[in-house]
């Protein structure tokens, strides 16, 4: 295959590595693993380089995010989506253009969940949709990188 | 054709009709029109009748929402986002699947903007992400659709 | 039968017409019609015109307010509770005693349920008592109009 | 007379037992006596006991809540509306269907009287009818016995 | 007549229609019907179109707005002043100099009818000067467009 | 001695029977009897009857406020000033003058003492000083009501 | 000329005497003695004495109006506007009529810039108006007097 | 026996009489003799004396911590946590060891629950862990006493 | 006369130089000469020397706090008390005991005027008694000098 | 010895490793590894394995909770109880019965420490008790693992 | 000596010119006068001219700001730094490079002092390093102007 | 070179690895590297000892606060400046001379960003001189420790 016209960049924040083994009333029944594997598929067919992160460390993630080499960011930044400006810095740092996804619908858990520090330094959010809430900002990178 | 399995609606807030006609920095240049049709093309293709409605008036929304016979909601409350439960209600009284979707990225506005009165009432929402917030809707809605 | 000695005047706020139609652990089993009819004839026996009116438009029942010629109203806000500054405005200038009702215990719902922007221009408010906060209503109203 | 059916308790607050002797303006010209016999008479009729009580001692209502025997409550807490913590607890500790009532319309006057600790606890409340939200709330009373 | 150089659109918002007609100690005497008269012979004698309109439906209020010709906007939103972002969007879509007029002094009146939702959108306001605040601002109005 | 012209109620707060015995160094070395006697000594060469009661008991002080015959009232509220919308009610009932004293400088300790529920119903207040805060609220007292 | 028939001050707040010599792309490029030229030959043609008066103090501006002799009264308290609760005072002592002004429209601006503890105790208010801000407040004095 | 070396005081606020005859979720089925009786026990082996006490009335409890000669308190101030500054200025005056217990956790329940009055004046909290939260205050007590 | 044995301040804040000139409805009908006179009598007779200072300027009050020799200070600081940090820190400077006094009940009056920046740096608090206020405060400074 | 019946596993969050070497007037003289030595040893003689775990990252403590085989989890979150829900999302996902303890009542310190993101997604808490907030805590969970 | 290359102005703000004379413990033993020299000696040095202010007046320090000729501005603006509109105002006027300074650190000291109505408005802020906050400040200066 | 009389420990937060490589416009154009060799450098000739370290891991900044032996601490929080109760607690812990410095103007930035979690447990702060505040930081902790 040709080198990958565009890298995109999928980060997975804490206890995400739970999918599919914990609260799947909340979260569904599919794995990390499981997840990953479509997003990379997808990515192929459209000769995409797609690299997954997972960490439960806000410093990795801060790592991660301004030392990596790619064309778009898609991040869930799970429970840091509320408290951590250090991943808002580095997003702001990168300059990249990014998606904010969530499984869950936030605004239907604590109200703590409603305050995201991340939403206004990204280009969109997708929230609620379960799984399809990475596939649909897999999709609209794409998209957008296309244009 | 043979009669569409499935019915989803498509409600356009208010100010909506302008679309392509101002503000273009923040809400880009395809008008209602355009976008309309795009939608409606898209479900053809899969058989689903979509039906499209926009209006500048609370009662007509609140009136098209408990009236319609659909499966499946897609909205744009626009500025009813922050100030309407009576749209909430109306929802709430449909009990159908809704995804609720936003052209602008809201969090990069006014304080306001950033309440919605909606939110925890729908499966899921898509801000920010231009004409791609519906199209990205309809397909989450056709796989909520077929599942 | 003699002219009426008094004309009351029921509104019922948005998404009322839906009664017994949606969400009847919270709202109850009978419809608006129904209602009507039940206060229709309490009014009846006791020489009253009762007129009932139903709208989704905050601006329709701002009309209805100001146009109408009544003696006592008796309002069911329903969401325009909590959004309506116009409907408190319409109630102030009729200067006609008026009383709130509403079908649920607000209070046991949402936070911003517990807000109106109705309670304070009018004579007092029944609430959580399912069909029976609109009788308790009329029956007061009959009681102050013969004092 | 036959022994009754049902018995309900009314619950006086603080300071109502000045019904009539103070403050005319705001709470009518009507005695705590001359109420508690108006809801005895009624009650009477419909050979259901009716107890009244009057305290301004906030374990003194307490104490009567759980210790009493009774089918219904309605109380009007008065102050202890705003501060009372153990009379909600009270209360939920009896899992009697309740009645609240205010003879004022609370929300006209102070801004810490708009705030109940009560109301998300009883089924539904009355608020400034004068004498007529105790008639009123014992009539409803009557009326979900029956039911 | 020449053709008139300039368009200027007058909007009442809910209520407006009751002016001499309710609460005349807070709004004055004159009725709505005298003010538009007395605006649109000021208008004609310097060659300015000028339309007023009154609505108590926001959805109107907003198809006004942006569906007229018209070069410079003056606007009393009333009651609707503290609750439509519809109504401010609007004004931002037409991109045209409005000025925002109450009647009334609103910082003399409920605490809720101080937060504007219209004031940061517009050019200028002026407030509490009665028919005079009308008068001003189509002063002002001229004043602009002539420069 | 002839009958005293005045009658003046003292009331002194829950913990107040401890004055002298806990916390000198906020509350001082006299105790509730020395205070007690001396403003009796005072009182009585004016010809003034003055009674003292101190309780622990929010009841107990609103029955003795309610039901006691008195020209003018001096109450330390202690804790029940921030907390008892029942003793503010009883004081709005008697329609008596009133002063509010505090021993110690309540603006020097917790926030929650800097609300008083209490002082907007009263005459004055005279807080922080001692002892003294009870003998000047008495020479007050006795110069209005030899007014 | 003969004897003014009426006296209107005018104070110009803090900074004001900078008018026209920083910040023009705010304030406009007029000089407070353009401005206050245009005010004082208005006045003459009416027949009015007009004064005016600029002071970074917000005591000097406090004497000013607690000592002059005039009829009505025109300001722009600047700064003063959210913090002085002494200048409130000086109008609430005068009882004289009062029009505030503000060149820029203050609800553009800094959040602490929305709370004016001057609005609640004047005529009115004209904001974002330029120097017309001055001059129609200046008509709207005129108005009133000859009423 | 000996002499009791350590006098303990065990205080339950209101409607904890009802323990295991009501909301048996929330508080357990043991009943408050049981409970007391279990204290008594444990205290008894290790030579303590242990008194209990329940009230229902604020004063009561106040008077009992004021009057009582006791070495260590264990208070349960169950509705009486959130709303009774008199019982925190009660403990304050005893200048004694205090350890706040609570059945339920409180953190899970009404938000107003989360705020205390009592739990910066004491020494130490146990919450939510059912009868043992007492258990395990007494045992804290006695290590503290023997130390 | 001998050398006066104590010096007393007597600040009088903004606006204050009109006492018995403005809004006698609050303020009295004594005017601040009558005042000043009546607390230097009471001054003379105990051998203290009193000086009185009025300033409608924040910065000659904190000059006059500063600069002087004086063994105690009593300050209506007016308008102020809600505002000035500076007279704050000037009192914290002089480490002299100090009565702040109010001619009316501020907690009677707009919210902001419960707010007071000078509660919690004096000795004690004379508020709402009138003209007494200030002399039970100076009967109170007595006091404190000769113990 | 027999393979242990359970497994508990105790978190100590940031800065714990320093105890006993820093702040002993808040945290007591006792090192963590004192600490640890004396749960371990009463674990062991109840035949339960007790594993301790310490670190500054809150990332490793998700992996921690996450990662770990326990029945029964006790934490300190320390700094994190008030700014991690990174940490409380684990302690959702593991759905094992947790114990929060704190060493200092932190009730007495800083306004931010008062909110905890931990304590309603466990079964209870202890605060303030030093060293025995953990055995005490320990002693629960032998209780409970018995039951 | 050469004419200054560049003009420095410092500001002290109200109370400071009793540096040294009172709260030794919070602001240090130097007295202004020290303060002043020391940095007129360092500007000296490097041949500028530095001119010294002190004032407890808002206005004098608002005249002094807008009518000196200066190349940077230092300013410890002290209590007007959480009050005074008017001198943020007036260096948003000159549009000259401020640096704020403290002498304390405000952090540690009453909530109110944390707000600052002056640091959104300069280039940066020295605060709690005593003397030194100054002279760094200066130095600050010196290399900006270098540039 | 003899041995260093002092040791300054100088920490970068999350996000500085990137200084001079990302957002130039707010955090200026030198890079990390040439700051930390501008610092030692002057450390140097000053015979001090001065160790940099940056991290993206709010636990490895904790780590190494409460690890390294030090006698003063310059810290730039960056990020975790608004979110980090734990580098709070390790600068309490080390109970040595700290300053804060930021690099941009932290007011002039998002709201969030006023609020430091640090600023009152240190020395002081200086905040928006660019690499400048480091340089004077440093001299500030050179005097403190040669005195």
């Amino acid at each position: 295959m040709k080198k990958a016209k565009f890298k995109i960049l999928v980060i997975h924040g804490p206890n995400l590595h739970l999918l599919g083994k914990r609260e799947n009333r909340i979260y569904g029944k599919f794995t990390l693993s499981d997840l990953n594997k479509e997003l990379k598929n997808i990515a192929k067919k459209r000769n995409i380089s797609l690299e997954t992160f997972q960490s439960n460390f806000e410093g990795k993630i801060v790592d991660k995010i301004s030392e990596s080499k790619y064309d778009f960011l898609i991040i869930n930044p799970a429970a840091y989506t509320h408290t951590s400006v250090a991943i808002r810095d580095a997003i702001l740092g990168t300059e990249k253009p990014t998606i904010e996804v969530h499984i869950s619908n936030i605004f239907k858990r604590e109200d703590f969940r409603k305050k995201s520090l991340i939403s206004d330094v990204v280009l969109g959010i997708i929230t609620g949709l379960g799984k399809l809430s990475y596939l649909l900002a897999l999709q609209a990178a794409i998209t957008f990188l296309s244009e």
